[in-house]
């Protein structure tokens, strides 16, 4: 394994401990394929922990067909009788829910819920315990009495004419907020690994040159170089070449100088 | 319709209307099933405009099966015979990939992408065009080529040891981010007021007639163009060049043509 992979995988592993002691719960699932899906959702966010209170049918081919090599969580998934059961050792319960109309409760946006999941547990001597996220049946949710077990219900904004996620892309879009929350993500720009990043004054060089290449190949008007100088500054510094890129908008520069000058023999 | 949901009519509209100049791009889909996932995953996230490059089957019976609800989208989605077509009205395009090790580029998390998606065409007299977002074939994601095309590139953060998204859950993510984006509305970056954006195929143009110019001054190895040729787009395509500054590299270009041509009398 080289030393990218295995720094992947201790950043992974810090991950994935910020993520562990949250656990998907899904309540009476009806669909076997759902409960295989929610797997391969949680796995690709780093998520491990799967809890089903009364699913119709698990264990069951058709769960592990569509987890698609997220089984592993299948086969640790824990199966319990009761809710109870499930929110035991649970400190947080979070309940996802469509907007309820009848019967208003407090509601958290998936990415403040994200961020009070990652936070309880922070310090670990605070001894609080799991958070259960809770997820109900495919058409009716939570019932009443099982939101009345949640801390805060957690609401996925959707469009009101077509508001209906199925269980897999709801529990999708929560491991990706509770990801997110563990990364770090603020939305970040990565720099490639081979980027090698200039100094001002490079920057200067390069205007330098071409200043001077533009004048040769009589591009710029000796008399008023500034104005278009400026847009090509302009232009170059936003896209912030790095050395790489400098070497051959500099070589660039050198061929049609040379290109010109013969011309002048 | 009572005056709630009347107001939340009124406000999904606007929601709709900001996110309404963006196009999801699938390339060369092979399971007509996840056509009909995507038009799901974007209804409900209040997208509307999809777009498919040569899919392999469709229109197509399992299409409209999964896509439950959503098929309006569907039958309003536009089917090209190439990229090129697909991106004709586009200003900005963002391409979605794993992480790349071989062929670095630089890229951004969904959610700084959706911020600058969401930026394109604010304020409206700007004159941007649409946004495309692609999405490459089940397998194999975008090719090096479609790459290429891209402004920028997306990365859906994910476990390195199980980083498989489908193709209907990364649609998920990237449109759910791009909502949230739409219904915080704080804290975009605004285009400057002389800004004019340009279609895709103005930056396929200058790429030719910069490759031209280059062989002519003997910059470029006609035996071997094509590594420095992906690193002159990459750098171009950051840059977002707007007509004023394509304008400008282009007489560039001819003025170096021009004085190189003298040399061959």
């Amino acid at each position: 394994m080289n030393s990218k992979a295995a720094q992947d995988n201790r950043s992974e592993a810090l991950v994935a401990e910020s993520l562990s002691h949250i656990r998907i719960v899904l309540i009476n699932t009806t669909h076997p394929g759902n409960i295989g899906a929610t797997a391969r959702a949680m796995k690709v966010m780093g998520l491990k922990s799967l809890h089903l209170v009364t699913p119709k049918l698990f264990p069951c081919a058709e769960a592990t067909a569509r987890a698609s090599g997220a089984d592993d969580l299948l086969q640790h998934a824990v199966v319990h009788n009761s809710l109870d059961a499930a929110l035991a050792g649970c400190s947080l319960v979070l309940g996802t829910s469509a907007r309820l109309r009848s019967l208003p409760m407090p509601q958290l946006d998936v990415r403040m819920a994200a961020e009070r999941a990652l936070a309880e547990g922070r310090p670990e001597a605070s001894g609080a315990q799991d958070v259960a996220v809770l997820f109900g049946r495919e058409r009716y949710g939570l019932t009443n009495d099982e939101m009345q077990r949640c801390n805060q219900l957690v609401h996925i904004d959707t469009n009101p004419e077509y508001g209906s996620l199925n269980l897999a892309q709801a529990v999708q879009v929560v491991a990706y907020e509770l990801r997110m929350k563990a990364i770090g993500g603020a939305g970040v720009e990565l720099t490639p690994p081979d980027w090698v990043p200039v100094d001002a004054g490079q920057m200067e060089r390069l205007f330098v040159h071409l200043e001077e290449t533009l004048l040769q190949i009589e591009f710029l008007n000796p008399d008023q170089p500034k104005r278009l100088m400026m847009r090509l500054r302009r232009l170059f510094n936003r896209a912030r070449p790095d050395q790489n890129e400098i070497n051959i908008l500099r070589g660039i520069l050198a061929a049609s100088q040379r290109a010109a000058k013969k011309r002048e023999h």
